[in-house]
């Protein structure tokens, strides 16, 4: 048996199992990939909401990062939920020292329920020292909204510019995910800076409310997609089809009263 | 697809991955049921060692668990490293209001590498507040040493006695593993307090170093197996079946420079 590719993940823990850095270790293992971890939050939390929020200390955040990077490596890194303003420049200090070359970064601001994860000050944190070490940003539309200084993105025909201006702005590849639009087909847009391109990528809503830790599980899939090597483009169309297959099989699963994880191990469950 | 069987885990998180809750939610998955988790401590870790441990709050640590048991309920719990005296007291009143009926502790006090877990005052809160809760114990020989207050086990045959006594004196079914032996067939022993038998479960040494997290991959398997309502028999069995493949499949993987993890995924990988 050849070692498997190594991804870290970094961010909050979700005691309900379906988002967070479970949703990521097991996307992150589903995937073929060996999963590692940086805690950044504990999460009080099930399919009904975060009830209390308990932060980890920067510096055993950096720590634990530092413990992965300089034992185990890490072929990709995923960040989530981070924090403080503090806890992300010691993430991005950690990231450096270890020329990461290969990193999703998720900017994590509210949580399915509605509930804020990220203050204004970790958001400004993260756009001057985390985005300037990523390879991809995967917002979605509220979060573009934000990063784009609250120009409204009400359209589908909006994403296309919208992908291109975060570029533009920010430096860096931009996948803007459709999903809070109300269409029945979403068309999520990337823009790959390197490739100077902008690629659609349509799908189709799926009927359920198990969508609990969607976008954890996509940017985790796309790190696990890079650490085997696809280019950008394949990497986000692989974490795509596994996220879609996952949603399907969890569709109709009863974990929990409120929002339900996807299936992330459908593999193992034919 | 039929909803899976739900395990929570109560344990301390490895940033490596090989152990804690992350070996826990690894096994879980991979034994077809769904892992959910309350985090009590962060450890920054590798596969050389344990550089820092945060605890986290006492009543964090409860909330996480009425979180998950409140909402999505467990079919089965697992304990592991659970930090402080008071973290231990937290941990047992959460299970007793939520009347868990299938408790597997692991009384975990010593990393693989030999950073100490657990404290006295921990160890004899486990004693009084969980172990009387629990359907099965889980110990190693150094920790059966401890539970019998320094007796030696020194050889395979002292241990199904050991077993006898720990069961007689706690009230409780036991496995005790006799991994810390030197012998090339290992044979651990389970007492069933319930249809008072001794049963011998014998296993081939693996000659490798990658056994970082066995132990809390063992009593992970073993709730996953009980959880999927197998006899507390039949489910050591299976989640020693289980443990020897991972052992076997990860013994030549190169994850880290110290004591690598077992390879939880084998079947995804085949």
């Amino acid at each position: 048996m050849n070692t498997p590719r190594t991804v870290l993940t970094i961010a909050g823990s979700d005691s309900g199992g379906g988002a967070g850095i479970q949703a990521d270790i097991k996307t992150i293992s589903a995937m073929g990939c060996y999963a590692t971890s940086a805690i950044t939050a504990i999460t009080v939390q099930n399919t009904l909401g975060v009830q209390a929020v308990h932060l980890v200390p920067p510096d055993i955040v950096r720590k634990q990062i530092e413990a992965v990077l300089s034992d185990i490596g890490a072929d990709a890194v995923k960040t989530g939920m981070l924090g403080s303003a503090e806890a992300v420049r010691e993430v991005g200090i950690a990231l450096r020292n270890h020329r990461v070359q290969t990193l999703v970064l998720d900017p994590l601001m509210y949580s399915t329920s509605g509930h804020p994860l990220t203050d204004q000050n970790a958001i400004d944190a993260i756009c001057t020292h985390l985005i300037p070490l990523a390879t991809l940003i995967t917002p979605n539309i509220p979060e573009a909204e934000i990063l784009l200084d609250g120009t409204k993105l009400t359209a589908q025909s909006d994403l296309p510019e919208a992908a291109r201006q975060l570029a533009s702005k920010y430096g860096v590849s931009v996948l803007i995910k459709a999903g809070h639009l109300p269409n029945p087909t979403l068309t999520d847009y990337l823009y790959d800076i390197t490739a100077r391109e902008t690629v659609p990528l349509p799908s189709q809503r799926v009927d359920t409310r198990n969508t609990h830790g969607t976008g954890c599980t996509l940017a985790s899939a796309i790190a696990a997609a890079l650490a085997k090597g696809e280019t950008l483009t394949h990497a986000v169309q692989s974490a795509k089809k596994y996220l879609a297959a996952a949603i399907n099989a969890g569709a109709e699963l009863n974990i929990g009263h409120g929002h339900g994880p996807v299936c992330h191990f459908y593999e193992l469950c034919k």
